[in-house]
């Protein structure tokens, strides 16, 4: 029975700790959310009503930091930013207690992109402390980097990985909906978007993983990244409220880079009201290898799930700072009951 | 730079010799072949004329037995037989030479569904040797078995697991086409199937190791295995001749098992003529998810690509019997030139 702990009770962490409470190989020993919204508050009250198959915790209320857990824990999913330098001391936290760590941090994808030095010190730390810390999730983290990474273990050449995702937002949770500003002006789109304030994190990690898995290091900075907004070009619903023409749906957002001997394509536009989503993973050279998922993966429940299955992998794992190309295929192996 | 020694010297044994040759980071220190008319002939001599890229190996002639290689070697390339109880004799011969092992023997894809005594013997041996096993391969090895287990990794509950290949044999190699009766009429291919000399072999390893990345044990004999031949409704051409109408194109291959949470089903077509090939797997659970390759991977060069892509990994990799579900994903790391 792994003991968890789940950092960070937004929709995600509140996902997890469902999760955690429906698997009878799991046990929910800890809630943390520096939020005082949320301090205090016991699991029911955070998930509502719970499914059939959810036990365990009733007892445990938020507290709003690691520190004050007072439990023993294997394992943490850590959900609360997706930024390395903003996670890491909660990271240092949890290594301090010998506690692995999944997390959704997006730039924990591949962390030696966006700050090398601070990911090789983590490296270091997580080694002395004999634990291992994997970023992971459904995107970044498999439908655009690391299922193309797999797919190409059945080529010898690759000279062009493109990955297209085209997602139907409004089946996601409102946080994300923001975070592609939805409802928003174009105006307002573009002073966001220029501040860094909404958008998809981790495209250039996904690419970064992906070059990474097919043997090409990218230097940090090298990937070519834009974001635009999609336009709706009638008036529709959003978890925000209503979208009216000419306001934004949604991103369009892509990522290139390449060597002289590979080349990376990403495009991903993430809408309200998206005309046939679906996920696209490309592979060109001598052999032309595509893969589609018509409606593409399910996002949030698929976030939760490859956080979920990848805590046995992460407290098997070998101790350090690693990613998805370092562990075994997780798989759905949870003892939830059957459906 | 890996020292690479190769086993089997059929299509897909010169095709990994071809695909060492073509890696400026593998070296290709030994050929082996049993048979007396492959013996003493040189790299090029087996292969053909060589492409650009493949250099290395010129002074190599094949010997009769791995005990005859004279070069030390990293890793080998074991392609010689479908048996685990056959290929055992020269895993250990590899072992005691302190040489990891990739093969494309289709029952170390899982070992221990047709040979689970000998399985536990070869797996400690290996420990004690301080090297790792694998089997893989396209199929099995990715398309209907490990591919599905990391897809699931991205949903938490799983009751269907389905895989659907429709494979296209005229462009397959001539024993792959001989292996599915292509040319034969129904009575000779139904003795042959009772016999066990025709057919797909490894899809109820496929089973077993997709359960296994489920989280269920599939005990040895409990999966329902089927094999008919597909029949020419018209005249068509195949490597082995001309096929008449009402003879045997090739097979159609099914395995079943379920237990009281998981229910796997496979259905392979691998035939001369087939129209629209494709691979489908399909995840059936609270989430269902559906993913295809339009025309289906193709089969020699990707069970060469994934042997040779997997040479790294098995030399990385703790020692044992490993499967897929214990090495990272491999992806196309290889050295070769750009295309």
């Amino acid at each position: 029975m792994l003991r968890v702990m789940v950092v960070g009770l937004g929709p995600i962490g509140v996902g997890c700790a469902r999760a955690v409470r429906a698997d009878a190989g799991l046990k929910l020993v800890g809630l943390v959310d520096a939020d005082p919204g949320k301090v205090g508050r016991g699991i029911l009250d955070l998930t509502g009503p719970p499914d059939a198959a959810e036990t365990g915790g009733e007892g445990l209320a938020v507290v709003s930091d690691i520190d004050q857990v007072t439990a023993d824990a294997d394992v943490a999913v850590v959900a609360t930013t997706s930024w390395l330098d903003r996670v890491a001391p909660q990271l240092r936290k949890l290594l301090g207690r010998g506690v692995a760590v999944v997390s959704s941090c997006e730039q924990m994808l591949w962390p030696w992109y966006a700050h090398p030095v601070l990911a090789k010190d983590v490296d270091a730390e997580a080694k002395r402390a004999g634990r291992a810390l994997l970023g992971t999730g459904v995107n970044p983290g498999y439908v655009m980097d690391a299922l193309a990474v797999s797919l190409s273990s059945i080529v010898r050449r690759v000279k062009l990985v493109r990955c297209v995702r085209r997602g139907e937002a409004s089946v996601r949770r409102r946080p994300l909906q923001a975070k592609i500003g939805a409802t928003l002006s174009a105006d307002e789109f573009g002073a966001l978007a220029r501040a860094g304030k909404i958008g998809h994190m981790g495209i250039a990690e996904s690419v970064a993983l992906l070059a990474a898995g097919l043997g090409c290091q990218v230097p940090p900075g090298s990937v070519t990244v834009t974001l635009e907004p999609v336009l709706a070009e009638q008036p529709m619903q959003s978890a925000l409220g209503l979208i009216e023409p000419g306001q934004v749906t949604g991103i369009h957002n892509t990522a290139q880079w390449q060597n002289e001997r590979l080349r990376v394509e990403l495009d991903l536009t993430m809408a309200v009201g998206t005309p046939d989503p679906i996920d696209v993973v490309e592979l060109e050279g001598p052999v032309h290898v595509r893969l589609k998922i018509p409606g593409g993966l399910p996002g949030d429940s698929a976030t939760v799930a490859a956080m979920i299955n990848h805590l046995r992998v992460v407290h098997e794992a070998r101790p350090g700072l690693l990613t998805m190309l370092d562990v075994p295929i997780a798989g759905c192996r949870g003892q939830d009951p059957a459906p």
